[in-house]
């Protein structure tokens, strides 16, 4: 069976292959114009910009060199009037470098090791750019897959076959989560926010994390959290006065959704020397210096788990935060997408809702949106886009604007529902599943903070690199020391000089990962992201290609 | 089985509850701060709106109303910065009919029917708002599911029972798809265009579709096709001097999009008299028109089959309207999501790039775009979210923007991008699946079509009301003449005389059909839109209440 289907899909490629050459020749006839042709108004599309940075043209050599062989590259740019100069230039200024140039470059590199093996000094590409775990061999758990193919083909929920093969208990869920979608239909938009039992389980989740009250009307699922983030955004800019404190380092989503809604990245400097410390005066110099440029500061940004950095934040330090904003009136966008992922005994996950209501403050006192994904935690299931934000403390008014954008996307994708909701609600003591579930989990975490550990040891031990620990999350953030000879190379090259070492490093050994100039750092410093999350079988590769790499750089950049 | 997990839904709904109630007493004390308050800086939000529309006010109502039980609505307005005042005024401009006003006036009446049957002269509500068949009983085609469920749980290929629970041709299906997938990851953040095998796959349904070749790299999958509009629109407006030729009628999606961004709609009327007619003279009017206001035009959309006007255009028609984007240096907007559902015989559908194609004009020659989703069709699945646009001739460097675009937010879910492989490639003759997945298709579609004839002539039976004929699509869009007095009336409710019609329509029978005013209209003429898609055996019943609700009506408000 597995073998005929695998022949039958290189047929269907092979057929696809011959269907499309066929008809290549047929369009190369051009008959002539079936009606008869309008006056042509007088149109003259500026030429293609010539001013693009060099980093923009080096990317956009990879796309054409990626593109189609058949595509003609000499042609001139179509009639179209819309070119990179009439092209809107907030999608121009934003960037996002997890997916931008190394990520081109290395999905070159896999295809020439596909086409032509043994063109490079490694086998495989192993992708370090990204907090994406199933890419890197991560199973699933398997009580939220059994339950979502059950909700994906409910005619078999009673058959005899499938107590055979599924569980008990993700039987059951699925007939409870079907009972709380009208018509049973998983096919249908739910409501915009997302089917009402659904949220009403996240609610009960929420409580049960924080001990505080959660109201499923303040829930809105997503697909991810990406969409959640761009939707404050929206809401939240008017125009490039309005500015969002963001952590540098951060997460480019960030920085790439501000751009695109045209507003300002306020930064604030998490100190590198104190674990990547969120320091309250940093932040009262940073909003003072935005005011003083006319800058209205509306929001707040504060990733806790760390993206990029890691870090953890200890309890009084939230406080302090949600006390920072409630003063000064601004909306705190709680990114609390890793609130699974701790490896350090030391340090708890505590939601900036839990902190708030422990200090007092309710709906009236604070405006906070907490954002969590099902593509983190032990579950990383990046592929089903599912999410949820948390709204609370806005007047009515600006939750029904909410709601009205929610509405304009009609919902969020329902198997990403479903899975937020099991999520917020696994398997409990006594579910057949319960053992099974535990132990994934367990394995999953317990491996992570092993591969962190390691890690981070390797990068330490390596000259001019230092590393903070990676208390949570999934990635590393070191530090590195590039030698003058390295930035004038870098600089040769018309390229930042982490680019240039990422770049490097990705050639010589297949590993991807992201230069720190596309998170953000001090000027001056120069850093790289790091995932934990290739499986723990090949750490001792990776390790032992990056030190051979960078001592390879070292000898031949040193001073 | 059954029984026993809905009582345990049941039990979790009222532990629940409990929960949240304890909850809510431990949040009503309030201890100090735990950290000196930072000194306040003078930061006096603006009061609530007092301007609001009439509209927006009664929509602001149902909010309140809907809101959970235990909100304080007499509370002051939090702390927040964010008021209506200081909202992305983008955002308070943007509308969406589909889910408005009298949808959430609908959703407050099934509450009240819930709690308290009996309490309306109807028993349930019958949502005609929206193209969303299953919610109305439309049962997902089986190998679809099938497949889905595999690729969402792989681990029972290989079981024994699958092959009794499971069509063969869908096992097949599923390993060919976990092929394409790298690593099988299934949970993996994809391609940011989506995995390149199901975009194969799709390039070949287009193929096989059109006679004309497709590339995968033209290929961006999408949570349903409302992303992809919005992305295009990011792309193309810079700011309100920019102008997107949009039909009138049109879905609300494009004026909701165009508002979020900031641009300007212009409009043109689509022809009622001679069937929703899209006339060559009208755009070039209304194009001058806008030029002349200083609006540069970027963009056509053109939706085929039309939303919510039904119709399908004449080949000839279609490419009078691609000449016309090339002469203008247009980009052209195909809305293709209703491709699949095509109810008379004299008519076809055909893309736009066929056309083009047809007509010998390449990628050098028209910027175009085809939107297609897995919502509509005759599969209607509008919750699994998939959907993709065919991005032809523009140049590399546009490319490589959208391209940007999509990667900032990952990818779009790997189920809708399954299920968009799936439509575009559905059973072959000799497939295992072939005929009971034929005989659903067609029972879907003739059905669809029979009851598109029964409303319209419903409607044509009815005074004042005249019904274009439904070619295609999922909706009926007839013209009300409404007498005087039921103007003024709607003119003392503070509301649009369709709105009144449809709300009056909603509170007698549950029947929620959406005002023509929400798609646009020709001023002084009134419309609503009705879909097609209660199940047949409910039809009877929707064509007597509204036959009786209408006489009624016109009984009340006779001149």
């Amino acid at each position: 069976m597995r073998r005929s289907a695998a022949d039958k899909a290189r047929k269907l490629v092979k057929t696809t292959t011959s269907t499309r050459s066929l008809s290549s020749n047929s369009a190369s006839h051009r008959p002539s114009p079936l009606v008869t042709p309008l006056p042509r108004f007088p149109l003259s599309p500026p030429p293609p910009s010539s001013n693009s940075s060099p980093l923009s043209q080096f990317a956009l050599r990879f796309w054409t060199s990626l593109s189609s062989p058949s595509s003609d590259s000499m042609a001139p740019p179509p009639s179209s009037s819309l070119t990179v100069d009439t092209l809107n230039p907030k999608v121009l200024k934003c960037e996002y470098a997890v997916r931008g140039e190394i990520v081109t470059l290395a999905q070159q590199l896999q295809q020439e090791l596909q086409e032509n093996p043994g063109s490079h000094p490694f086998d495989e590409i192993l992708y370090c750019n990204i907090g994406n775990p199933q890419s890197l061999g991560q199973q699933p758990i398997t009580f939220f897959r059994e339950v979502l193919a059950l909700c994906d083909h409910p005619a078999i929920l009673d058959k005899s076959e499938t107590q055979g093969l599924f569980s008990a208990d993700a039987i059951e869920r699925a007939w409870q989560i079907l009972d709380q979608i009208p018509g049973r239909a998983t096919g249908a938009y739910s409501h915009s926010q997302g089917i009402k039992g659904l949220r009403d389980t996240i609610a009960a989740g929420i409580e049960a994390r924080d001990g505080f009250p959660a109201d499923p009307n303040d829930i809105f699922l997503t697909d991810g959290a990406s969409p959640a983030v761009h939707m404050m955004m929206q809401l939240l800019t008017r125009s490039e006065e309005d500015g969002i404190l963001c952590p540098i380092p951060q997460y480019p989503l960030y920085s790439a959704s501000i751009a695109l809604h045209g507003g300002t990245l306020v930064p604030y400097y998490l100190n590198e020397a104190t674990g990547w410390g969120l320091e309250i005066p940093e932040l009262k110099k940073q909003l003072e210096a935005a005011k003083s440029k006319g800058i209205t500061v509306r929001s707040l940004v504060v990733i806790n788990p760390g993206n990029p950095t890691g870090q953890v934040l200890a309890e009084d330090n939230q406080r302090e935060i949600v006390e920072f904003c409630k003063e000064e009136g601004l909306v705190l966008l709680a990114d609390e997408v890793y609130q699974e992922n701790i490896y350090v005994p030391d340090k708890k996950f505590h939601s900036f809702k839990k902190i708030s209501r422990t200090m007092g403050y309710g709906d009236k006192d604070i405006s906070l949106v907490s954002f969590q994904s099902v593509s983190k935690g032990y579950y990383g299931e990046c592929g089903k886009r599912g999410g949820y934000m948390e709204v609370t403390g806005f007047s009515p008014e600006i939750r029904e604007q909410i709601y009205k954008v929610a509405s304009v996307n009609l919902c969020s994708n329902i198997s990403g529902q479903i899975l937020a909701s099991l999520v917020m609600s696994p398997p409990k003591v006594g579910d057949e599943s319960y053992e099974s579930y535990s132990a994934e989990k367990d394995g999953i975490l317990s491996s992570l903070a092993r591969r962190a550990k390691t890690l981070e040891d390797a990068f330490n031990s390596l000259e001019g690199i230092t590393c903070n620990k990676a208390e949570g999350a999934m990635y590393l953030f070191p530090s590195i020391h590039l030698p003058q000879k390295a930035i004038k190379a870098a600089e040769a090259a018309k390229t930042a000089p982490d680019a240039f070492y990422c770049r490097r490093l990705l050639n010589a050994t297949g590993i991807v990962i992201v230069p720190g100039s596309g998170f953000g750092q001090v000027p001056g410093t120069w850093h790289f992201r790091c995932t934990i999350l290739p499986q723990e079988d090949k750490i001792p590769a990776v390790v032992s290609r990056l030190t051979d790499f960078h001592k390879g750089f070292l000898d031949e950049f040193h001073d």
